[in-house]
Parts: C-alpha cells; sequence; structure tokens
C-alpha cells in the first residue's frame, strides 16, 4: 500500500461533517487521520461511540490541543458548529499551519458574518488570511481555505456559467432550494424529530438564511452588478441531498439555445460537476454519496426564464468531499484522489 | 340518524381518488353512495378488494350503467382518468344529470385540452354546459361541475388575492409546486416505484404540467393582461400533500404591508382557506386529512419578491374534498357538510 | 345539531394522546371538550400553539386544577406521560369522578408497577379502584378506567381467543412488536432525530418493555398458567401503526384448521376487531386512521408454529379512540360513537 | 495505478445487482468490468439510460454472448433473476470458466428448486458442479459459486455459531426476518408502488419464501438434526437493509453466559461480521453501504430464549459485495480487496 504521507487531525469529528470525513479518508490513498478532537468529549473511543466504525477505526478523541496538531499533523480540519474556528483557529493562522474550515466563519467579511450569523466575528486580520475556495473554480493557494457552504456550492455551480459571462438579469434571480435533514446537523429539536420531519415539507429561514450573502459576494465577483438574490430554503423528508431550482431571466448577449453550449464549456475540464442531457434534469438520488454536482436547463419560451436544477450531496460535495477536493489542491494531487464515489442506483 | 337523502354514484371507484370519495361519504350526514362503478371491472366486493373497507362498507363494483345511475342515483361523481368523461358524460349532460366530474376533461375549452392533455377533446357544445367551480369561490348553480386540478386549487387560493385585486406583475410569476405521490394515482411506473421515490426528489413535466392553462386561464379571468405563468412540479417522497412556493412581484398599487390584510379580507368568510400569522409559512403536515388551504405570506424588501407558500392535501382539497364541497353549494346545503376534518399532528 | 352533553377536560392536552383526543372528540356528537390542562404550560391559546387547529378549536390552555374540572366536566381524561397521574389523580378517585387514564400508572400493582416503570408507585388503595379496560372485551363500569398501552392491545387482541380457551402452549408464545415512532412520544433524543429513524430499523428494550407485565397479568386472567412472554420491540421508520407478529404453538385441544372459526366467532359481536380471510394477512396502512384492530393467521405444518399478525393506530385504538371508546361504554352510549373512522388507501 | 489485471463480464447488469457490480467494482483495485449484458437489450450506452454513471463508465451494453465473454474475460458474474443462469450458464460449467451467480438457480438440489421456485431446475449435473459459498466461511475452490441469498447470509451467520456447536433446540427457530424494498428488484407491481410501502410495514411470503430450504440445508450440515425453521418475511419502508430478528432455545451444553464468547469466537479471523458488545444490537444504518455483518445478542433468563439480531445490506453482503469476496477468495486475492466500505453515519 501506498505511503499515507499527509497527516490530518479533524477537529469537531462527532459531528455529521466530521464523521464523513472519516469516512471518505478512510479510502484517500495518501492522506490518513491520525488525531480527531471534539470541544466537548475527551478520550472516547471512537467505534464504541459510533459502532459504524468498528473494524475501521482505532481511534480515541481527545481535547483540542493546537500544538499537539501542529507537531503531528500536515494539516487540520474545522467540522465545527460556526461560532468554533473563529476563536480556536488562530493560533494556526499566525502559525500559517494549513486549515480547511467546513464552517461559515471565514466565509464573509465581518460585518456580514455578525448580520447573517448573529455572533461575533474573527478580527478583520484573521478573515483576510483565509480564501473562499469553491473546489470546482480552484484558483487558489492559500493556506487557511474557507470551504463553501452546501446550499452556496449548489447554487453558484447552478449560475456560474451565466454570472461569469454576466448574463443574469439582476432583478429576477430566484433560488427555490431544498435540503435533506443531515444539513441541520445533530442538534435535537423539534423540528429534527422523526414525526415533524416524516411525510411533511416546510420552509425555514425564507430570505434569512445565511448562505445568502456568501452566494451573493460570490456571484459579484463574476457579475459585479448583481446585488440581492431572492433565497428561500426548505426541508425535505429525505437525510442528504440538495436540490437547486433556480429560475432567472437571461439578457440578450447570449441566446436560449446557446445555454447548453454555455455550460459544457465551462465544466468542460472539470472532474465534478456533469451537465445532462439537453431537457434532463437531475434528481437528487443520482448524486448521493458522490462528489458530483449534477446539473439540468430547461427554457421556457413563454416566460423567458430559464429553470436550472442543481443537485449535491450536502455531506460530500457540500461538505466533507469539496473539503477533501481542496486539500488534494493544496498538497498538489490530482484533484479527484480518494473521491472516485459512485452513487447507489437502489 | 339523518335521513341520508342523497343518493351518490361513483364512476372509477378503485382509483385513489373515487376511495378516497368513498371514505369521505362515509361520514357525510346527507349523503350516502348507492352504486360503485369501474370502466373495467365488474361485480366485485368492495371490501374483499379493499380490506380497509371491511365492515364499513357492502357494495359490489358495477360496469358502467348511465341509465341505472339515472335512476336510482340525484348525482354522479366521474373520479376517473383523464379522458374518460368525455365520452361517458355525455348522455348526463344532455339529461341535465347532476355531474361532479374530478377529471380535467371539462375545465378547458377543447384548443387548450387537445394541446395539453394531448388526447381528443369533448365537443365544444358539450364542453360549454360545464362549470369551472373553485369551491372556495362558489359563484354559480350549474349541474356539470368540473372540479378544480390538485396543482390549480393550491395555486390559485396563493394568488387569487393579488390577481383579483390585479396587482401582479405579469412577467414574474414563479410558481416552483410540489406534490406527493399520490397525485400521479395508482398506475405503476417506474417513477412510482418505492426504490426511485424514496429518499429522492425530482422534478417532472417542467414548463408542461397541464394544470398550467387550467390555473392561466382563471388568473386572466381575475387580472385579464396574465398571459403566463413560470410553473413547474417536483415529486415530494411522500404520499399525500401540495406545497405551493410562489414568488411574485406586486405593482405599486399595493404595499408590501397591506398585503396580510389583503389575504384576510379575501379569505374572512371561507371556512376553508386559512391565513397563516404574520411571516409564519404552513407546512404540508397541518392540512393532511382536511379540506384546508393554509396560506402564509412573506415579503423581501431587497429583491421586493413577495413569497407565498400555499398547501393542501391533493386527495382532499385537490380532489374529492372540493368535490363534496361542490356537492354541497350544489345541493343547498351548509358547505363544509361532512368535511370536518381535521389534520392529525403526530 | 343534537346536545353535546358530555363535557370533558383533558390533562396533557399538548402531547401526541392529547391532541388526538382533541382531533377525534371534534365529531363526537355527544362530547365536547370544556378545559383542556398542562401541567407546564398555562394560557396558551391551543390554536396559536398548534396552527392545524386553526379555525377549529377556540380553547385556551388552563394549569392544571381539579377543582375546576370536577365542577364544569363529567369525566376527565389523563393523557399524560407515565408518573403524573398517580399523583394528580388521588383528588378524582376519592370523589369517585370518573376518570379515563391513557397512561401506565393505573395498569398494573404497585410493585410490578416499581420494577418496570423504576418509578413510585401510587398506593395499593388507589390502585384498587382503577379496572383496565380492553374495550373490545368491555366487563365493568369503573369509575377509574386505566386504559391499555397500544403494544398490550394489538397482543392481547391477538392472543385472546387463544387465551380464552387455555390452548398456548405456554412456554412458547414469542413476540415480535413493531411501532411508529409516534408510540415513543415527543421528547427530543438521538432516537426520535430524523436522521437515526429514517432508513432504520432497530430493536430497543429487548425483553424490557414495560407493557410485558401488562400483556402477561391480562393472558393470565384468560389461561392461568401462562408465566412469561418472550416480547420485544422494534422502531419502525414511520410515524403511526403497530404491527405483531406473534408465533405460538397451540395445544392439541385445537386443531388448526379450526383457529379461523375461533378467531372469528370470538369476534363476532365486536365491532373494532376484524379477521381477514384464511391466510391474508393485514398490513399497518389499512388501519391507520381507524379504531380497529385487523388480525390475519397463517399455520405452518412444518414447524407446527401458528403466525398471528395484529395491527393497530397507535393513536387511535392503541391510546385516544379506545379512550372514547371506553368512555362511550361509561356513558352508555353506542360503542362506536364518534369512532366511525375509515383508513387513506393512498 | 495497480494493472486490473482480472477482466469480468456481467449478465444482467442493469437489474439492481448488477448496477451494484458496477458501482463497487470501478473501485476494485485488480479487477475491472469489460463488458455488459441483458437479456433483453442490446447497445445502450449504459451512462445514458443511468446518469448516475455519467463520466464513470463508458461501457455499451450486448446481447449475451457467452464466446465473447470466454474469450474475453476471466469470470462472469450472473446478476439476473431466478430462472435465467440455469440455462444460460450450462455453456461455462462445461468449460469450466468461472462464474458467480447472484441468483437462486444453483442453490437448490433439482427437487427442493421445483418446489420452492415453481420453475424447472437445472440438471442434476449442472448442479452438482456448483459450490454454495458462504463467503465468511470460505471452504472451496469451485469453479462455479452459488452466491447466497440476502436472508440466508443474514440468517446463517446469525445462527451459524450455534448451529456449529449444535446447541440449537430443533423444534423452536423462530426468524422474523425483514427487508428494505431493493430485495424484491425493479419489477413493477402494486407491492412496489410508493404509495403502498410508504408509511406501511407488511408481512409476505410467510412460511414460503425460497430462502427457506437454502437455509436450512446449511443449518443441517452444521447441525443434522434441524429439520425446520420457521421463517417469515416482512417489508420496510426504507431501500435497503435487512435485520434478522431470531428467537432461539440452546441446549444445555452451552451456558447462556457463555455464547457472546461463542460467538466473538466463531468470528475471531473474519473481517466482515462484527459482533456487538454485550446486550447492545445493531441497527440497520451501521452496516448500509459495507459489507458488513453485525450482530447482537441478548438473553431472557425468564423465558430461556436468546434474541439474535443480524443486519446487514441485501445489495452489499446480501448481493454484489459477497460475490466480489467470493472473486476475491477464487483468485487468492486478500478477501476485502475493493470492499473497504463504512456506512454514511448521516
Amino acid at each position: 500500500m501506498v505511503d499515507k504521507n499527509i497527516k490530518i487531525s479533524i477537529v469537531g469529528v462527532t459531528g455529521y461533517s466530521g464523521l464523513e470525513l472519516l469516512r471518505l479518508l478512510y479510502n484517500h490513498p495518501n492522506a490518513e487521520v491520525i488525531s480527531i478532537h471534539n470541544t466537548q468529549q475527551t478520550h472516547t473511543d471512537i467505534s464504541e461511540q459510533f459502532p459504524h466504525l468498528k473494524k475501521m477505526y482505532n481511534l480515541t478523541t481527545m481535547p483540542f490541543d493546537s500544538v499537539y496538531i501542529m507537531q503531528h499533523a500536515d494539516i487540520v480540519f474545522f467540522a465545527t458548529s460556526s461560532g468554533v474556528s473563529k476563536d480556536l483557529a488562530s493560533e494556526f493562522i499566525e502559525a500559517k499551519f494549513p486549515v480547511i474550515d467546513l464552517s461559515g466563519d471565514f466565509r464573509l467579511p465581518a460585518s456580514l458574518y455578525k448580520k447573517w450569523y448573529k455572533k461575533e466575528p474573527a478580527s478583520d486580520q484573521l478573515l483576510q488570511q483565509a480564501h473562499y475556495s469553491l473546489a470546482d473554480f480552484y484558483n487558489n493557494n492559500a493556506t487557511y481555505i474557507a470551504n463553501p457552504g452546501c446550499y452556496a456550492t449548489a447554487t453558484l455551480l447552478a449560475l456560474a456559467p451565466l454570472a461569469q459571462h454576466q448574463v443574469l438579469d439582476k432583478d429576477n434571480i430566484i433560488i427555490d432550494a431544498k435540503s435533506g435533514l443531515s444539513g441541520a446537523g445533530k442538534s435535537l429539536t423539534s423540528t429534527s424529530h422523526f414525526v415533524n420531519v416524516s411525510d411533511n415539507f416546510s420552509m425555514y429561514k425564507a430570505n434569512q438564511h445565511q448562505h445568502i450573502p456568501e452566494i451573493t459576494q460570490q456571484l459579484q465577483k463574476w457579475q459585479p452588478d448583481i446585488e440581492h438574490i431572492q433565497f428561500t430554503t426548505s426541508l425535505l423528508p429525505i437525510n442528504r441531498g440538495i436540490f437547486i431550482s433556480a429560475y432567472v431571466k437571461i439578457n440578450d448577449a447570449v441566446q436560449a439555445n446557446q445555454i447548453d453550449k454555455l455550460y459544457k464549456k465551462t465544466y468542460a475540464n472539470t472532474q465534478f460537476v456533469r451537465i445532462m442531457s439537453q431537457n434532463q434534469l437531475p434528481n437528487i438520488k443520482q448524486v448521493i454519496g458522490t462528489n458530483f454536482t449534477d446539473i439540468g436547463i430547461t427554457y421556457n419560451p413563454d416566460t423567458r426564464y430559464l429553470t436550472i436544477v442543481s443537485v449535491l450531496d450536502n455531506m460530500i460535495k457540500g461538505a466533507a468531499g469539496q473539503a477533501i477536493q481542496n486539500m488534494n489542491h493544496f498538497f498538489g494531487l490530482e484533484e479527484s484522489t480518494g473521491l472516485h464515489l459512485l452513487a447507489q442506483y437502489a
């Protein structure tokens, strides 16, 4: 077996994203998890706590310890809730030690973070060290990588070809986004109780989801006149998956029948974005368990609205998988290393 | 017990809507099902075929027989697939015998029916006898009632207060509609196979659903300048329920903070439309098992889009329940008779 | 409308059973809920807290107040968790005021309650006033009715015809019981989190469920030599429903081909137990939303084991519906009053 | 990358098991799928037909062609329905070309096959060439491998430690087995329609499942006095997973407190059977997506019944995964090659 030369520490290992990192990294040929940390718990055999890890991992959770991590690991993943890395990551930033942060703490400027997350932000000085890295448009080798949010990834990949060509009608960008429950994490609330989710569908945080500014600021980089998006989020009675229905108008610079070509060209050299055949739309299931984002487009000549559907697995492409893709870039590995994942058909 | 004086025949009793009519009519104090008909099957004990009806119904299916029905019943319900009543209902129309048609055969003018249903329409002469009856806006006592479609009911009730005041921006009426699987009926297709539906979410018939012209023509009656709606439909991994997310802009004739009032006023005298408290949005589960349509509204000052959510039970308000509501109107009964239905909380 | 002459108070109205009582009693022609009580909360508009009750109930929760209840109501339902009624119900018992208790507090002798519920029991004096009332075998008009548990009802109805004829092989009574999640109530635990329930199935409380002594003591009344049952419980990823698979051997006093007849005879005069046609087995869905228990039987000549399947809706027959059936008996009403409920087919 | 030296053909590639083989073999370091065959379809681009395979497989289905397969491949997998390989596989048997057969056609002697499958069996001569290979008890290097059924694998692994020590009370072996829907395959029947499966649970083929003789004959090899098992199967409203609840009595040769030790010893050297910690029972989700069988045991001193729970993924350990494990054995590879699969936690 190949030498697993990249040593990884994970902070927040008992959350959904942390456990998904453990799962995916098990089969990464060049990387190995050498320590797992939990902000609350200490010294628990991870496979006793999570029997699905039996015979696979022989690791014990440790309290967070930045010195230990910097001495033993090559990179640290923060798979923590928002509000944790902004405090704990500063030592790594100061030491220029590589961090991939799956939380939202370093994705926004201080003022926007404060407004949308309703928490105190990290300092401007720290925030400036972080680079927001949409892995399929990799363009930087920053040491502190802010891994994009799940909804943001699905939405940005759906709109990128249009925004990059600046053909979006900025006043009518409507996103109806849906997510499975794992996106909300492990916390026990009435909205995660099985009886309230099963056989149900509900909209939440309409116009208030914290991924809105994350999406808008990236769109603006591509098409500067975009100020706002109409963005709502709803909860699907499934465990995994994001489904974005985007309704947009485009300006005269591009014709409807050119759109397919535009999408195919934009993603021609990517490995993890698949454009569906003409007028076919993807469903959630075809990407679950994978690092793919699948995109389909259909145009309505009556309303002149374009419908763009994009789907991804929120735990993989929307979290742990994209983080590994970013890690692969950082270490100069082929970006799909450890991510050759296919969806279960049945 | 009250004399159950209204005698009812049901054609198409073994489909989902027919079985739901049987279920609801069991407890109707003034009506009784006296014959059940099936276009294919004959002479089957309905409670042997459907054990959930044991000890409740003692009826045998009969072949379709218009003479029998007109001799013994006071009204006939067609709970048939599209394409059936346009042929079978003509005798009733000619005899001016009361019909409530749950199918789409008499909802559209001939040309639109042909275009969207891809079937030969009924004759113009017959079509003119039918009245499209959105039960919560009851305004007619036609003998042939075309009962509205499930998506159409949910969408029209969501938009009626705005369209009736003609304040919709006609170019940006975007409906992202979702339905549970019972809306697709009993037919066995790969899209109804459990493995393909469970843990999945998919868009289908984008811009092509046959309820689009049904919605548009009714909106036009309220606000004549409306020509088109942007309308997509998606499949939820649940049995019942429709969830409409409508994104619309409104013109200056009405202010955003007046919208709540407008909705409450429009539906003040209805029994089956409930407007949620300000900024609260309904979920599907709170209407399942009931004849209610629940509506919530939220306004985004940044995008100037109004989000309107409406939910209903597609088998009740979207089919059998509204049909009974229409029947109650026709016979001069209180419209909620037999429809005092509450949702299961757990 | 008929005079709703029976006045009802409900204690514990915001739990699943309390809300189900509200739902079912809405359509009871002879009864009316006049006050609702919650042990924690006070003075909340019930339809603000639970929007599915809008336009149906105009009631405000009150703190528990036994004096108020005895002055204004004719009967009180305890829809509380175990450990509540044993303390709160004593005043009613002393005043001989009618109580129907949906909790387990008065179903067992003190010693068994202590062992299985791990709580202090009510006093022997109070316990003796209570009558365990399996409604389909009504035989008493006690003022304090201990309403049976959901698993217990399904199991006892499945085994009653055999136990009453004392033909069960006492050493091989094996019950593999499954329940939907509503049986576990509203409390937020990791075992009720959607992500842990969906796509999953798990056994819990094997040999330790508190309904075991409840079942055993009733079986003993019918067949005194029965000492123990092998009873496990598993969690289905659905909201409602109980499915009992019972595997039993029978002694030579009865032949396998007589079993069907025995079951049909035992339940010939009941309204809410339906025996399936020979070799047909019921599924959960055909009883959801109803007060029925459906039972099917199949015999294996190779193993000499009889398989008995019984299904019911844990919230109705297993809780609120049976409680109303018991109330109907108590007040001399026809036992199905208010309980003419049919299952949704789709 | 390692040379993928084993060349594989798959017959029946468009069924669930065939697609799962494609999925798993993608990441097998020593094997490669070189041709895919379908008994009906011909010359279809597999990733056009199944979009989840886009960017992963560039293969076109071919009609079945035994000559082509024997010329180009090293081994052929039959992932066909029962009744196919008994006809198509004879040429391979005669040529002593390696076959792994996932169907039931070569698991039983002719008379039992005829009785339980209700089809004409293969000839005795052919049947004798096949070896039933429970991969975790690998003991043969036959060229024709009859891969065990899903229920059979779960049941046999649950009972093996007891049967091998001949301590089972032969008259009381009761198996209550449950499966997700993928076990029933892709065929469209009313029992696979989403509306009939969702929110439901039903027993089917009680005492008649074709895995009964498969289990019994293997148990007999271990403990010859076993004649019959009491075995029922039920359908869970989930896609994947088998859950076996076995209730057995053991004779005096072994004490209840020795059982844990017995299980741990039996499986000490296996890679894919995990015994839970004392009194812990596994749930389905912890093995989905993996080749593991997890087993938990609990003893009831009152009834003297032992409850054994075993869980596995019916598409992997119950089909494609075990087939690959058998292939690894056949070619002398480490048995877990390509099968390092972890369950998704969320």
